[in-house]
């Protein structure tokens, strides 16, 4: 997949899957909304209604900080198909972020309309940072890309 | 979510992410197709082309068989998300996969009409069996679920 395209779907797909590991060694996937800024990716722990207080996907990264995100795009016609994943790092900011945070609710704000009706932070603003180290792409046909 | 609307989604749905870990520790995903057949979930290794002949998915299926199979509904109206996460065992059927590989294979087919265009099995017929171990769902409303 071309990098131009790669780069145009981090910034502007609306959903991924955060992919972790368990402390037991289970992989785990949750889905997520995120916002680039710069070279990171953040994904806050919003209002949308959640199982636990404690999520699991904070743990599990407190734990392991190795994970993925999966952008996928299925549709009917599989010549549409793609996928990126970005693995990387991941660190959880709390508060300010040390003064990164506020760029990334700003992002995020900007990126889901959505925030208008749902609260950006559940409790104290948090967010999973990811810190890119690899960008694999597929796309069955360059063709049908945008 | 009501076990009946996850039952219809594990039936019905066309994609999920198959998470695996990898020799490394490292979390892992692609998206798949697949189609159950009793209590089993079979995603074939078909004629979509693929990144490489030997298959992530399968390496770390062999060396690692617990996995989870992710399916997410994203829509930007945000009372309609809903996810659902199949915790389970893998193995990798081949050739009749000891009897089972066929039923499967039309379950597939029945599924997808796309398989009229599309080469079923890539080469020797392998498929990955998943056996659901725990099966966890959400939803943001269950007022706006099928």
């Amino acid at each position: 997949m071309p990098e131009s395209v790669v780069e145009g779907f981090l910034d502007a797909w609306p959903v991924a899957a955060l992919l972790t590991v368990t402390p037991a060694g289970c992989p785990h996937g949750v889905p997520i909304v995120f916002a680039r800024v710069g070279a990171s990716l953040f994904s806050p722990v919003d209002g949308k209604p959640k199982a636990r207080p404690s999520l699991a996907r904070l743990r599990h990264v407190a734990r392991e900080p190795r994970v993925g995100l999966l952008l996928e795009r299925y549709d009917a016609d599989w010549r549409r198909l793609w996928w990126i994943r970005v693995d990387g790092r991941a660190d959880v900011l709390r508060g300010d972020g040390g003064g990164e945070s506020p760029a990334a609710a700003a992002a995020l704000r900007e990126k889901y309309p959505q925030y208008r009706d749902t609260a950006l932070f559940q409790g104290e603003p948090t967010l999973i940072r990811v810190t890119p180290e690899r960008v694999v792409g597929w796309c069955a046909s360059e063709a049908a890309l945008p």
